[in-house]
């Protein structure tokens, strides 16, 4: 028996995926010889990565992004380890399109680590008017896309991060709330159904605002985070996976 | 009287220069709100950066190498001060290169702290019959070069990085031994006259490898840092900096 098998029966709290007052489930990973950490998501995600050459590690593959900061931190902090930091975000990309490649560019990578940012062009495309997916569409999307994963690859750790805006540039703009709201809820809830890790990417940021600092400074369009904005969201995001 | 003016006329081993044994001077910066951080160099530094947009803290324009992964993690841990950070290095150059575009790129930013990577091509393009300085050029171009920093920014907390190669690549190639050594070494003695903190990447990358892993690891070429050897860079950096 696995240790997530064993997490998964062998505790109730664990297999209810029960969340710390922080939002975080209990089981974080253990990085081994060979680890696979792999990013996943849009255009936050994406930030800029050479889609040519999707190889692990290289410093043009990582983006300018979140991933690109937690995975030099993570190469540096366990040099001995010979780890592979992936990061397969495309930008404008919805739960439908992860699903159609999530195969390719997921289940075949095996990663022990896989981190998903995944939402904000779900309700982004449909106030445009190009797409009609609801909060439900979504929820539903997102949970079978997790349980697809659990299935392929019991042993790994998921992490779901949560979706965010700031209040400024293009959220201003279209009616965002409540309905986004709803879709961070669910969100969670996937996230928990499928005992995953979750990261307070809203809290977070909302936290920053309320410390007395622009909205802008995080993302000037309110959806694509800064540099500022991706270092925080880095910091955070290895503070709650804890590696 | 400044720290800085007291430091240097009130104590004569921080006048003196005076390393720790790491090879490390003993003064380091406190960061302040708007603190300005400014990386040069060469290729290494540049890594890839937008050059068209060199703005402060945008990830494009910080590029894909240490100054990125030390920019993202200066703006996150200390998101209340509004750094400005800054890469202007430029791939292919050495240290006339630096000083034909010293005023525009390093005076006039007025940064509180410069961090210099410079020398490989010093060397390199030496040994492709490109270039005609000897160790001794480049000791007395690099030591005019900090002078002028000096008086033009009494001020300013200067980071002299190490020149480095790892033995693979290119460098295995050249006549690039004993010639480098004395380079390298030739670096030291004019960051220790001008009162600078020193970031040992050569000592760094050597440990690296007497550790077991192998020189391809940190720079295919011997020269380029991979993603893994940009973020040992980073790490070893903010350690000795202290910021």
């Amino acid at each position: 028996m696995n240790r997530r098998n064993f997490i998964r029966t062998g505790t109730s709290a664990a297999a209810a995926g029960v969340f710390t007052s922080a939002g975080i489930a209990a089981e974080k990973p253990t990085l081994e010889s060979g680890s696979v950490i792999l990013f996943q998501g849009d255009s936050i995600t994406d930030a800029g990565r050479d889609k040519k050459n999707q190889v692990a590690n290289e410093k043009a593959s990582l983006g300018h992004g979140y991933p690109a900061v937690i995975g030099a931190g993570l190469l540096a902090d366990h040099a001995d380890l010979d780890l592979q930091v992936y990061n397969r975000g495309i930008s404008g990309h919805k739960v439908p399109d992860l699903a159609k490649r999530w195969d390719r560019d997921c289940i075949d990578l095996k990663p022990d680590v896989l981190s998903i940012l995944i939402g904000v062009n779900d309700i982004w495309h449909k106030l445009n008017g190009n797409y009609d997916g609801t909060a439900e569409v979504y929820r539903d999307g997102f949970a079978a896309l997790l349980e697809r994963t659990r299935k392929a690859l019991p042993d790994t750790t998921i992490v779901v991060c949560e979706p965010f805006v700031l209040k400024c540039g293009a959220v201003l703009k279209g009616e965002w709330f409540p309905d986004f709201d709803t879709r961070r809820a669910y969100a969670k809830e996937v996230a928990k159904a499928a005992d995953t890790l979750w990261v307070p990417f809203q809290d977070m940021f909302d936290e920053a605002v309320a410390a007395g600092t622009e909205p802008e400074k995080w993302a000037k369009d309110g959806v694509h985070p800064t540099g500022e904005g991706h270092a925080l969201m880095a910091k955070t995001w290895r503070e709650v996976v804890g590696i």
